[in-house]
């Protein structure tokens, strides 16, 4: 019997945001594969294996996952927001890559979710409504030069930016060091805002101008989204509403 | 009776793509406003009126969705993908802003969808599986200088690309320039991905190298990923996978 592998995108946290292609891939799988917090949110029933496994074990989990599937089981390995964004898509390929010739072979398929930048834009509003860019602001798998690198072009390209694992306990200072390098390049009170736990019942929306935010106001929970130069924000009761126009004038 | 709106991505073609979330809103629906073959995804109900209307005029569509919610309509402005990625979200807070207070004052809400970019990157591996930036290259509503500027910022900063609208038969070179300066500027032949009509009975797939791309590759329903210096191209029987791996060293 040959298995397969499906990576399968959980979103935000929210059911009612996991697609019907992913709640009916793990009705049809025999194994579950992930971060312990991602598998908890996977129903237990007869026939199904959960395997949990910590953080920063990408690479273990991938080959475990692979050599199941290479062994006949029928596996989903399971990510927060959409596999393919900063999740275990990209680890399960290189795995692959690595692995033996048989792993290649498999039939490998990814199952697109609802990636944290997209859920935190819809509760402010539309700020990714024009041009923008994606960055992991971890350095754990890239120095952090390069960051910096692309803060600055991405401040000059003048994409709205959507900012990925922004800070840890590990890590405190890159979160300041990011918002030192825009204050400095874009000189504006643009909005910013600070998504945390979107569609969990911890969520909380901050919309924060860049020029009064401190680095304190994210964790490791929370998705920042930086606005472009034309970034709106419409005042009202309770939360305000944040979009990119469409159009840039001549 | 206070109306309501909400913005809802119907993701790239197939159902298994709609979130419970957008299911449940188009269930509760007395209206649904959109672009024709959009609107054509919701199936018809007693209750319900549906609002098809032509590309293009994106900013009548939103004030026609406002009024209605203002007198007391439930009323749901469908979008493919994400609403708020090239879509109608931005559109809605437009219009709402230029618009009477009241319009302001509505329960606006936006349901995130699966956006073309993450399907098609799902289709063929994980592509953006590292740092990338979402470009719309149609000139429609900006000047081409701002999008070949933002071509050469990007590639400086190595980002994987995603770009929608890539070509249209009014706009035919527009894309044409988008090769030659990524040609120009890339000088290698990285992974490109031309992704058309994802998710439907016409779903098509083609990984090309950059060097060898040429502008008929794309069309308006093609979603275009261009890899990363680093994304990677494991061939296989049958289409390739592509993945950007997660790690740059140092």
């Amino acid at each position: 019997m040959s298995g397969r592998l499906v990576i399968a995108g959980l979103g935000p946290g929210a059911g009612a945001l996991v697609t019907p292609e992913v709640s009916a891939a793990l009705s049809e799988a025999t194994d579950v594969v992930g971060y312990i917090p991602y598998v908890a949110r996977v129903a237990p029933r007869p026939g199904l294996t959960l395997h949990a496994s910590d953080n920063r074990v990408e690479l273990d989990r991938a080959r475990h996952a692979l050599e199941m599937a290479c062994a006949g089981r029928s596996v989903v390995v399971v990510s927060s927001g959409d596999p393919g964004v900063f999740a275990m898509a990209a680890a399960v390929f290189e795995a692959a890559e690595a692995g033996p010739a048989a792993w290649r072979a498999l039939d490998i398929r990814v199952l697109p979710g609802i990636t944290a930048m997209l859920a935190a834009a819809a509760r402010a509003g539309a700020p990714l409504g024009h041009d923008f860019c994606a960055i992991n602001l971890s350095d754990n798998l890239k120095p952090w030069p390069l960051i910096e690198k692309r803060l600055r072009l991405a401040a000059e390209a003048d994409f709205a930016m959507a900012f990925y694992n922004p800070r840890s306990k590990a890590r405190p200072e890159g979160f300041a060091k990011t918002l030192n390098i825009l204050q400095e390049t874009c000189r504006d009170a643009r909005p910013v805002i600070f998504a945390r736990a979107v569609s969990t019942p911890e969520e909380e929306i901050r919309v924060v101008p860049l020029d009064r935010c401190t680095p304190e106001m994210a964790d490791m929970r929370t998705m920042v989204i930086v606005g472009a130069s034309t970034t709106r924000v419409i005042p009202r009761e309770g939360a305000p509403f944040v979009y990119t126009p469409r159009s840039v004038p001549a």
